[in-house]
């Protein structure tokens, strides 16, 4: 074995300014480096239940039923689905990213009959255009993402969450990328199911998936619920539907473990639920509307130094994400070799771009702990530096200048 | 919202010596709390391949797949099982307690038709029995769990493995409990597919589940390999076969991400890859042989002192894990009481069981950091007090002196 593998893993000093991860806040962290209590010891229920009450909060909701679901956001959204859909039901799903693709992806292998509305990256959908998808595919849910990191949108929710629910149709929102960062009300939009991540606007680490369901969305969950032959005793009484294909992301299970039974599923991964409920309350002692707030401002002063610089934005700004700008690489200059000297010389991480936008735009982001003035600062700084090194020609200073004065 | 959610979380000081999760090596948790390097990150990725040729020394094994699912330990069986299985593919299941339970209703829930060789709990499964249901069945996996907890048996698999190999059967081991405080050699005894977490013998929280996969394990996932439309550039070929019902668990795109193209799949939960890591190298520093013996020789102490409390053992001791010892709970006590004594009056957790043991066994665990003299010894002292303090006679010290001669 080489010599290097008997060495702990130190990282390197990172800003992480691309599509996310981002850097975790401190008290993330140190709360992640607390020791273990047992799976069922009252103080890890104490802060499971805690978690949950966090949660409502930052989702802006009353749902009882929102948790953590022990994966990536990804695995999060697999939960909802595959715990939603039986195979053969129909969905409709937006696609205007990345991220709308895999929606679609993961439902087709729920075994759900997908309508796509495909709509040109970097666009929106309109509610009529779900509300006609609808009319044509009688669909049992509406599946979308509301911040699709691969193009910075953000999908306006507030006109078509309701108008689902009038319709009697079921939505869900994928919310990874722009939960903390941008307006969310699980409530008042009348989403069914919602899903996140923390590595974004929240200022964690990927590998948690904060959940929130609607009354709806469980009612319709637990029309499957099952027990675990090894740990179901007399008193247990299951749905007669058939058994969700999935048991790691059985939603009605998940639900028996986090509920009054604390039902044994997996054993719950201490550590991340540690920095979960961390995420929870940093951003609640903040104040929802204020991260959002500052989420926007500096999302706004990054754009301004960016195009202080001279540089073209991305898309339509008035329906971009706060979080994340996408940037046109300027035609003078290599994107990868720019994006490798601000990571080698400054430790700086911006991000590339997947499908039809890669090579065209940086994406560079300001989320979670990095929305901050230093932050966009540095970055626009050495950015700045970069492409003076790469032969471009643009107005020294006036990056920092313009997003300075989006502060004052 | 409450005045105790505007505080962070500070656990209580516990013991956690029961069937896991157990206390974190210090090391581990130091891992955890470093900041965070991006996804695509020069230093991720070494990260991610070291993390990789640490888990062969721990399988034992020079399989180049060998690799961590973002998932608590659950998740890693059913990645294994979802990539490996087709539905209406045959499986065998040897069940002998929860958690075989637990490997049929997940092969179920791929679809599989399963064939299980019910046992007594307690039982372990023996060769010429798993032969005579592959005569029988004709199955492509037999998928076995190495130590259940729930019974503190370990299941042999050096005669069964290569059987199987031989007959042309693909095994899958679920090693979650046992990997790292018991014997296992994955290439030696021709194991097809290997999961495990960290939360037992390898000292680390749940929430990571290291998996290893023989060739023809990959080869068999790779009928299967599929690219996320996201992501798909011309270069791109897939494999004819149908799609792997999960995406998340999709071991041939999780391979896809950890391969040379980094094809992006879920964003590595870097915190918990950064404790995967350390947890590897903690072990082989150590040695595996050092660290299956040190398990042994402290699961034999505690079997000694609980032995000469007066106490009886369940299970045959020859075939018992060494990090699990399970004893029955004398009939003047209540188990529950004695438990919650332990908890709350000396912060030490032991556990409870499952199914027919329930209420008629208690679980101690000695494992991974806690695979130690003094935890050992404070266990046996504490449970001395409790049950003294519950009416139990029982010959006072000699627990304590009866285990302190076994590290003699």
């Amino acid at each position: 074995m080489s010599d290097y593998l008997h060495e702990s893993f130190l990282p390197p000093p990172r800003l992480l300014m691309g599509p996310g991860p981002i850097n975790c806040d401190p008290r993330v962290l140190r709360a992640m480096s607390y020791q273990l209590v047992g799976q069922f010891d009252p103080a890890m229920t104490r802060c499971m239940t805690e978690t949950m009450a966090l949660y409502r909060g930052v989702f802006k909701t009353k749902n009882p039923w929102t948790f953590i679901v022990d994966s990536t956001a990804r695995g999060g959204i697999e939960a909802a689905m595959v715990s939603l859909l039986n195979p053969g039901d129909k969905v409709v799903v937006p696609v205007f990213g990345r991220f709308g693709l895999l929606l679609k992806e993961i439902a087709e292998r729920c075994g759900a009959l997908v309508h796509t509305l495909d709509l040109e990256w970097g666009q929106v959908a309109q509610p009529e255009q779900i509300e006609a998808a609808i009319h044509r595919f009688n669909p049992k849910l509406v599946a979308l993402v509301q911040g699709d990191t691969s193009t910075t949108m953000c999908q306006p929710l507030a006109d078509i969450g309701p108008m689902c629910f009038d319709m009697g149709v079921l939505t869900y929102c994928d919310a990874t990328a722009s939960l903390g960062g941008n307006d969310f009300r699980t409530d008042e939009w009348k989403i069914s199911a919602v899903t996140a991540g923390l590595q974004k606007c929240l200022s964690g680490p990927s590998g948690s998936a904060p959940i929130t369901l609607s009354s709806q969305a469980v009612d319709e969950i637990n029309k499957r619920r099952h027990v675990e032959a090894g740990i179901k005793a007399a008193h247990h009484t299951e749905a007669t539907g058939s058994r969700i294909s999935s048991n790691y992301f059985d939603l009605a299970m998940i639900m028996d473990y986090w509920g009054e039974e604390r039902l044994n599923h997996h054993t719950e991964a201490t550590s991340m639920l540690y920095g979960a409920r961390e995420c929870a309350r940093i951003l609640l002692e903040e104040g929802v509307d204020n991260t959002v707030a500052r989420h926007k401002q500096n999302g706004d002063a990054l754009a301004a130094g960016l195009r202080a610089m001279g540089l073209t934005l991305y898309g339509e700004q008035s329906q971009r994400m706060n979080n994340v700008v996408g940037v046109y690489i300027p035609e003078q200059v290599n994107g990868d070799r720019v994006r490798q000297q601000m990571l080698e010389d400054f430790g700086i991480e911006i991000g590339t771009s997947f499908g039809p936008l890669h090579g065209v735009i940086w994406r560079i982001g300001t989320m979670g702990y990095n929305a901050r003035r230093s932050a966009v600062l540095q970055t626009l700084a050495s950015l700045e530096q970069c492409l003076l090194l790469n032969g471009l020609k643009l107005p020294a200073g006036a990056a920092v200048r313009q997003a300075l004065s989006v502060y004052q």
